[in-house]
């Protein structure tokens, strides 16, 4: 899909004349433009589009539009113009924004200006269901995360730091082409891994320990998201136990994955495993989340969700068990949804341990 | 300064009975908490405060608040309970938040339980003056910055890519004790240095580029910002006056930094200089901006910035010339304003070269 045809597909979309689309992926999408600030006005009566940049991005929105083939003009906003001013000139008409992405103030500031309503969630909808070229990124940009994950993962980890481990997998992460890392990678080690985001500290991996490894390379703006808890040593038979839980309730949940499904269901199964060993409680986060140019995005698999999955979707599978004192375990994959089943781009084994004696550096 | 002491500064520095805090690192200020998802409800009549977690971060939000010799108290929010809910039981009177933080959705939502007033702008105005504790986080984190740059140039960067010379500038940050980076590093050679904003790209270095580098680390959540052009062989008499005048412009502008100064005579001073030579159209940005734990706060330094500069805070001073087809050039120091002057955080050279010869890898 061009960015041309997902603009007319915005177009015919939804009935209010104008639109301001301000999240940056939307526009993204929309457009091409990748830069850090920026306002897209949709005209769907003249299927016209402008995105308003400033100074600082002009020549980069002209490079990036002609480069996707965008229809969409570029309109520079100089350091004395409002963005009032600028859209009062082509507005002659309702205009509509999502107020999840709006604050306070700039609705307030639209409001003074222009007869605003309300358009929310629809861009969330129509980039649900990914076409081939996003996938293939996705799968370039798990698969790299991959190669991270086993290259910093055979080096060892005992005796390191988690902030080291997460030094390491960043670089591994780039040196095997991520443009960047997607998300603040996670190390949590031992007692830490109770903790589902813990950030990455001094704390040396020891043996005994499981390390829960979070991670994801970013390839085109797309994102890749994994999971993987590495035994070091050996386990207790407490926290061994933690992990074939999450192990069987991962694997039921990706099972379970497929079009048609409600989001619900997913986390149903997951939760079911936990129901059954009476460790409910120590599931504290929803089961999944879409994944695409942000990290996360709709849908959100928790108990109340109620959008039903589609074909072309990508969504993670992400159970984990946490329990202070002990530890934690989370397994976590990014997968493609199907007619029957679900395809898996996070091919890291499951079950990963590290060796016993000390990396030598 | 403790977080105590900032909570009654914010207890007793507005009207409000309540407020409910949002940003992030606004809520870490008061608390000490750095997790990624919260709330903060303050009740000043009691002079109390809570702090609203879900499952996943109420582990760290205790130890956190312990470390910090927080009053907050911890609650969790169970999946199942709205925000609304949980505040309701706490809120007996109008509450308070910052137009700018929260979403239209979100004042909304909040319109239709509690009686709502507006607080904008009050938590940016406490948090522009640093107190020595941040300040030696920034100066560590400068210095950090400073050695990683040093280091990357001595190794050479003729022949390498943007993305292979920002992987090196990250990786050294945090070898050299950065808890990470404090934004996405910038890196652009030759042309690609017209674009402020350029994301590294597979662009290659060769002799004669300026290589744009703007980078900070980040320690205990504390940013550092600086960039630097560095110079690759010989320049064009162009590109070396352009070098030339942004560096007289940089001079003076930090050269007028001190307490009493309104945050336009900053911008002003530097656009003296570009004006003189007929280059204004050329700076398309601000001068500079606040730093703390965002890469961006208050004051924003630029032609309609009415703050007055006071002793303690920390801003940026970065002007810049951008030539499309030839390149760009930026140099930026992190001060911190003083009585009579300011003091430099960015110690590194305003002039620096890479050797001829190609790097060994």
């Amino acid at each position: 899909m061009t960015v041309s045809t997902r603009l007319q597909s915005f177009y015919s979309s939804a009935s209010a004349p104008y639109v301001l689309v301000v999240r940056l992926q939307d526009i993204r999408w929309l457009t091409g433009f990748t830069g850090g600030t920026a306002r897209l006005l949709v005209d769907r009566r003249t299927q016209t589009s402008y995105l308003l940049v400033d100074g600082r991005y002009v020549e980069r929105a002209e490079q990036e539009l002609a480069q996707a083939k965008s229809e969409t003009h570029v309109v520079a906003v100089a350091s004395g113009e409002t963005m009032a001013t600028v859209l009062a000139q082509r507005i002659d008409g309702e205009i509509a924004v999502d107020f999840h992405h709006i604050t306070a103030a700039q609705l307030r500031e639209l409001n003074e200006e222009f007869h605003v309503v309300e358009e929310s969630g629809h861009l969330d909808r129509l980039r649900r269901i990914k076409d081939a070229v996003e996938i293939e990124l996705m799968t370039q940009a798990a698969a790299i995360a991959d190669k991270a994950l086993q290259h910093v993962v055979s080096e060892g980890l005992l005796g390191d730091t988690e902030k080291q481990i997460r030094n390491r997998l960043d670089a591994a992460m780039r040196h095997f082409g991520a443009d960047t890392v997607s998300f603040d990678t996670i190390v949590a080690t031992g007692a830490n891994g109770a903790r589902p985001h813990h950030e990455p500290s001094d704390t040396v991996v020891e043996l005994g320990h499981g390390v829960v490894i979070d991670m994801g390379a970013e390839v085109n703006g797309y994102r890749s998201d994994m999971t993987r808890t590495i035994r070091i040593g050996e386990w207790s038979p407490e926290y061994a136990h933690m992990f074939a839980l999450v192990r069987e309730a991962q694997s039921a949940g990706v099972a379970s994955v497929r079009a048609g499904v409600q989001g619900s269901q997913v986390d149903a199964v997951v939760r079911e495993v936990y129901r059954r060993e009476n460790v409910e409680h120590e599931y504290v986060h929803g089961t999944g989340h879409g994944v695409g140019l942000y990290i996360h995005e709709e849908p959100i698999l928790s108990p109340r969700c109620t959008a039903v999955l589609s074909e072309g979707e990508v969504v993670t599978v992400e159970p984990g068990l946490y329990r202070k004192g002990v530890g934690g375990v989370r397994i976590e994959d990014q997968v493609v949804v199907t007619g029957t089943q679900c395809r898996i781009l996070t091919l890291s084994p499951k079950e990963l341990s590290c060796p016993r004696s000390l990396r030598t550096i």
